[in-house]
């Protein structure tokens, strides 16, 4: 049972400008909570059916005085989900803190005013895949923590950290490293050398692609080759793509 | 100004149910609308504001007796657009013809119970990009001609053709065609030899994955390298590496 100023904060947490005052955003349902309790990160609330806090009896120990026991009919109020699932959680967003060796080691996606969230929380869980430790966004990207956002990177928000940064600031501060920009005129995907396994990926926004301001930062304009007659591929795609080649490649014998 | 039975009529088109016994489907917004034109596609008629009439005056001039003036009004109340765009159209579906020669030079996909009207949409468009000319899908996926998959497609579900068929009796169709199927625990699809530049890319449910009863008819298995922790990729995500990495393949020197 839950008090009713408790339900609106909770609901609150949808909108930006309420997460941010809060410093907190939510994580839902029963597989992303359950690998919630298995990491570092500061978990203010539980919020679950009966059912799933027997199942994690023995992991919840340790968060006890913060687990509370909802109705199925509560959770329907306090979710985002369209199907709700079990569980949701409040965790106090992390604070990014960016080892520069593992930077020179890595490639790491650089987003572009990506205003999608589905797209953006589908790139942070392809840079969990590919082992990227990083994605940095331009400030005018949709917020990570927008609960479709959080939906769509199934967990990989926990994982990969996300970083709001002028990304002409962020290419400035890192001269060593080479920014391989996906444009409609670079170098074919395939055919591009990618022997120093480290760098950024910029990827523009859906519309309007790279702004023209950080094209002087790109060290390497690289292309997906277009065999049919579509005008353009999805941005959340093309970021798949090219970081899988990328990360893939091995150095010709 | 449209009547209210002609409204119902439209609006109805957003469930499959009706849109099966019209045999039609909505094609909203100004530039899909645009390119539909062009095609070969049968339209039954075009709602639109007088500003884009206006603008597409000379294209329009073979469709005069389908084209029906609308108020913004109107379009809110016919879109499935968050944001209506100026057009809407209804579209006879197309009776798929597939070229067998066409399917001895090219990779196609064969979806196994793809259940996202997003994910659907977006792999159409990767077709597209890719020159696949037929996207084959179980007759369990989500319909092709829901709003939102039409969406997603960008224009390209005028261009590819998208086939509802039992897969495993298309697969013994053409035994002389690979079936690459997208498992966990295939060979490095980095490491796979596409050099025959045809077959059927198979992917399967974004749960489930590939159903059972279709592993006999896969004739290499192949997977994504993992790097990082990520339990999963999406299913759109997956398809699109696997298809730009075959139809870039080079055969070594």
């Amino acid at each position: 049972m839950i008090s009713k100023p408790q339900m609106q904060f909770i609901r609150s947490l949808a909108i930006k400008k309420y997460r941010t005052q809060a410093g907190v955003f939510v994580v839902e349902g029963a597989k992303a909570v359950a690998e919630l309790l298995d990491t570092q990160h500061q978990i203010q609330a539980i919020y679950a059916l009966p059912s799933w806090i027997n199942d994690h009896a023995a992991k919840l120990r340790k968060y006890n005085d913060i687990v509370v026991e909802i109705s199925h009919k509560e959770l329907e109020m306090m979710s985002e989900l369209s199907t709700p699932n079990q569980v949701l959680a409040i965790v106090q967003m992390p604070k990014a803190h960016i080892n520069p060796i593992l930077l020179t080691q890595k490639f790491v996606f650089a987003l572009d005013q990506i205003q999608d969230p589905g797209n953006l929380g589908t790139i942070i869980r392809t840079a969990d895949w590919m082992g990227m430790p990083y994605v940095f966004c331009s400030p005018d990207c949709v917020d990570v923590f927008n609960p479709k956002t959080v939906q769509a990177t199934m967990g990989s928000v926990l994982r990969v950290s996300v970083i709001y940064t002028p990304l002409n600031e962020l290419f400035i501060q890192h001269p060593q490293l080479p920014v391989y920009g996906a444009l409609l005129n670079g170098k074919n995907l395939f055919e591009t050398d990618f022997t120093t396994q480290n760098g950024f990926l910029l990827i523009g926004n859906e519309a309007h692609g790279i702004s023209p301001s950080l094209h002087q930062h790109i060290t390497q304009a690289i292309t997906i080759p277009k065999h049919g007659q579509a005008e353009s591929l999805n941005a959340a795609l093309a970021a798949s793509i090219i970081a899988a080649v990328a990360v893939n490649f091995k150095t010709p014998q």
